[in-house]
C-alpha cells in the first residue's frame, strides 16, 4: 500500500506502509541536501502558499526551504496581518486562495480540526503544520526518520514521551505514528498533564521520571505549551525541572545509548537540562531540524505526484 | 490604440482599445494558469516589489503569484514594519527603493493620488494597488474579465453597484471602465454612502435596492468599508443588511440570469447573504479572484514589454 | 592577499587588498545590475536566511535583491514574531537554522558582539548586517565604493563624518575602512555624541562644522539614532540642524566638488537640509543606495566561492 493521499492532514489515517514511504523518501532527500543537490524540477512551476494562524519561525522555515529547494514558488501569508482581522472567515480566507490555484496549502491553525475544515473546501494538496492539540503529522514523521536513523529501525523500540502530553499534539502524532509501527510508548508526565483516556492506545504511563525512563532507547521530551494552558494547574518551572526536568540523574536510568529528543523551541532549565541538549553523543535535536525539511521536502513531492496521477486518470484540471 | 504606457495608476487615462487589449492578454493567462503552464521567462530576471501601505494578504498574494508565475523575483515590503515608522517621507522610501533598480514597483497606499506622486519620482513601472479612494485599477480589469467570461461581451450590459459607494475606489474604478466599455451602469446606495456628483459620469442613481435591481444583468456588491469612514452615519449592520444587503427577494429584481459579484473580503450577513454569495448558478466571486491573478499577470507582462520597447528606442538603460 | 575569510563579520579584520578586491567584484556587479545581466547561476542552488533582529526596510531589500539576482533562495525571519518570544536563546536559534543546512546567513541584531558569537556556532558564511554599536560592514563597504567611483580613488582623501558618532556603527566601521585606505579623517559631532578614545583612530575631532569641513572632498552625514540613545543629553532637532545640520552655508566650506552622502533613512531638516540631499551635482545618496545592492551581490559571491574552496580541500561537504 503506498501512499496515494490527495492530503497529508494526520498520521491516524496513515498506513503503517505510507508512513515508510514517506521516511524512504525523506532519507533520501537528507542525503541530497548533505550533498548540495537537491532535484530543482520536482516541483518547479507549482505554487506553495504557508498560511499560518499561529506564528512559528522554525515550522515555516522549515516548509520554505523544502518548497524552495525543489523548485516551488513559496508565498508566506501572515494570516494574522490579514483578512481574517477584517472579518472574513476562515472558509472564505481558504476559498480565495484556493482560487488562486495553488499547488500546495500548508496550514497552521490554533484550532483543532481547522486544517480538516479547509481541506474539504480547496481543490489543492493540503498539508497540516499543526492545528490545535490535534495532529502535527510532519514533526511525528521528521521525528520518526531521526530515530530510525539513529537506531536503525524503527520498530520493537522502547520510547518515552516526557512532559507535557495534554497540550501537545507533538505527542498525539507521535503516539499514532510509533505505535502504529509497533514500538512500546511510555508516557511520563504529572497527572495534570497527562490527558485522560491514553490507554486506549496501548501505552504505558508514569508519572515518575526515573520510573518512566528505565532501560528505554528514546526520551523524547516536549516543550511546555503554556501557550495552550487556560487556567488549570501550571507547575512552578523550577519544580517542574526538579521533577519532570531531563538531566543527566534522570537519563541514566535509559539504556546507555539512549538518544534524547526535543521538538523546539526548548525551554532550557525547564524541560531540559542545556548540557543533555548540547551533548552530541546523546541529544539528535538538531538532526530533528534537519529531517524536518527533508520530511517536508518528501510529503510535498509526493502529494504534487499524486495531484498529477490524479489529474492524468480524470483528465480534468485540478 | 494599444497599451503603449510605462504606469497603470488607474482606469481614468486608458482608451477602450487599452482596456480591451489588457483584457484578452489576461484571458490568455487565465487558460494558461488553468493548465498550469504559465511561461517563467516572461519576467525572468525582473524584480518586482509590492509595497503595501496598507495591509491586503489577496491583493499582495494576487500580485505575488501572479509576478513568480511569469519568473519574476518578487519581494515584500510591510511598510509598516519600515522606515516609514522612523520619520522616513514617502518619497524618499520610494527613492531609495528605485535606487535598487526594480523593474515593477507594486504600491498601495491609503492617501488618494498617492501612487500617482510615487510614479513621477522613479524609473520603473509602477502599478497601483489601491490608492485612498482614489483608483483600484487591476481590481475594476478584473471585474470586467470575469463580467466579460460570463456574459460573452463587456458592453450594453445593465449593470448595478451597490453599498458603500462613497468610500469605494472600486467603485470608481469600475464606473470609469463599465463606462468606456458603454454600459448602463446604476449605482444603489443610502444616501450618506453616496457620492456627490456622480451625475457628471452618466449614471443612474438609485437609494432603493429593488428599483435599482430592476433587470439587470450584474450586480455588483461593494465592502462597507468602515476603516474609511470618518465619523458621519454608520448604519448599523443589521439594519443595512435589511435595506442594502443582497438576498434572495432582492436579487430576483435583476434579470433571471445575473450574476452576483463582490471584490472580497466579504462580510456575509452584512453586505450579501452568504446562500447567495455561495450559490455557484449566480456568484461569481471565485472566478473573480482567479480573473485577479491572470489580470495581474497581463498588467506586468504589458509594461515590462513598454519598458523594454522604451529602452530599446532611446537606447538607454532606465 | 585576497578575501578568503568564512564571513563578513566587521570591517576591523580586513586587509586593504581584501577590501579592494570586494570593490572591484562590487563594481562589475553594479555594471551587471545597470545592464539587467546580473548571472543568475552564482548563488543558484544556495539558501540565504535574513534574520534581522531589528528592523530595517532598506537592508533587508538590499540583501534580498542582491541574493535573488545571484539565484539564491533567499528566506526572511522576522525574528520578532518568532521562537525569540517564546524564550528560546539566540544561540538556539542560530543552531535551528544551521540545521537546516543554508548557505548564507545574513544578521542584524541590536546587541554589540551578537554576530560573531552566532558565526561561531554555524558552518555557514555570516555576513553582519549591523550589530548595535559594532560594525556594519556592507555599509561602510558601499560607502567606500561610492566614494572610489565618483572621486576615482579611495586614498588620501581628506573626509568628514558628521553627526551622532557615539551611537553610530555606520561611523565605526567607515573610520575603520576609510584608515585603512589612507584616508584623513575628521570626525564632527557635538561633545555628548562624541565617542572618547576616538583619537587611538588617527582622527581629527571637531565639535565645529564650519571649520571640520573645512576644505574636505567628502561630507558623510550620520543619522540621529534616537532609538539607540539611553537618557543623556538630546538636542533639540532645531538647535541641532542649527549646529550640526548641513546645509548650504556649511557645505560651502567644504572642497567646491565635494559629495555628500548619508546612509539613510534621512531625517530632511534635522541632519541633511532637503535640497542638498536632493542636489545631483552634490548628493551621492541614490549612488549610494544603488552600490549597496552591488557590494551585497559581491559580498556574498566571495563568501559562497570561498565556502566552495574550503569544501573541495578539506573534501568534507559543510
Amino acid at each position: 500500500m503506498t501512499f496515494r493521499a490527495r492530503h497529508l492532514l494526520g498520521i491516524e489515517p496513515l498506513h503503517p506502509t505510507e508512513i515508510t514511504e514517506l521516511l524512504d523518501t525523506a532519507d533520501r532527500y537528507a542525503e541530497l541536501n548533505r550533498q548540495g543537490r537537491a532535484p530543482r524540477d520536482v516541483l518547479a512551476g507549482l505554487t506553495q502558499i504557508n498560511m499560518f494562524f499561529e506564528n512559528s519561525t522554525r515550522t515555516q522555515a522549515s516548509f520554505e526551504i523544502a518548497g524552495k529547494r525543489l523548485g516551488a514558488d513559496v508565498m508566506n501569508m501572515a494570516m494574522q496581518a490579514s483578512s481574517v482581522k477584517k472579518g472574513e472567515t476562515l472558509i472564505d480566507t481558504a476559498l480565495t486562495l484556493n482560487a488562486m490555484r495553488p499547488d500546495l496549502l500548508v496550514v497552521r491553525h490554533p484550532n483543532s480540526g481547522a486544517v480538516d475544515l479547509l481541506a474539504q473546501k480547496v481543490n489543492c494538496a493540503v498539508l497540516n503544520a499543526g492545528d490545535g492539540r490535534h495532529e502535527h503529522p510532519t514533526q511525528a514523521l521528521l521525528d520518526g526518520l531521526t530515530i530510525r536513523r539513529a537506531k536503525g529501525r524503527l520498530h520493537r523500540l522502547s520510547i518515552a514521551i516526557c512532559g507535557d502530553i495534554a497540550h501537545s499534539r507533538v505527542a498525539r502524532s507521535n503516539i499514532m505514528l510509533l505505535g502504529k509501527m509497533e514500538n512500546r510508548i511510555r508516557l511520563i508526565a504529572p497527572p495534570t498533564l497527562m490527558p485522560s483516556g491514553v490507554a486506549e492506545f496501548g501505552v504505558e504511563v508514569f508519572d515518575d521520571m526515573e520510573e518512566g525512563l528505565k532501560d528505554v532507547d528514546v526520551v523524547m521530551m516536549l516543550r511546555l505549551q503554556k501557550e495552550r494552558m487556560d487556567g488549570g494547574f501550571t507547575p512552578s518551572e523550577r519544580e517542574y525541572f526538579h521533577r519532570y526536568g531531563l538531566d543527566a540523574a534522570k537519563l541514566s536510568h535509559a539504556k546507555p545509548d539512549a538518544i534524547v529528543m526535543h521538538p523546539g523551541p526548548m525551554n532550557r532549565g525547564v524541560e531540559i537540562d542545556g548540557t543533555i541538549a548540547d551533548d552530541i553523543n546523546r541529544s539528535v535535536i538538531q538532526e530533528q531540524v534537519e529531517m524536518g525539511v527533508a520530511v517536508r521536502m518528501a510529503a510535498m513531492d509526493l502529494l504534487a505526484r499524486n495531484a498529477r496521477t490524479a489529474r492524468d486518470e480524470t483528465g480534468v484540471m485540478a
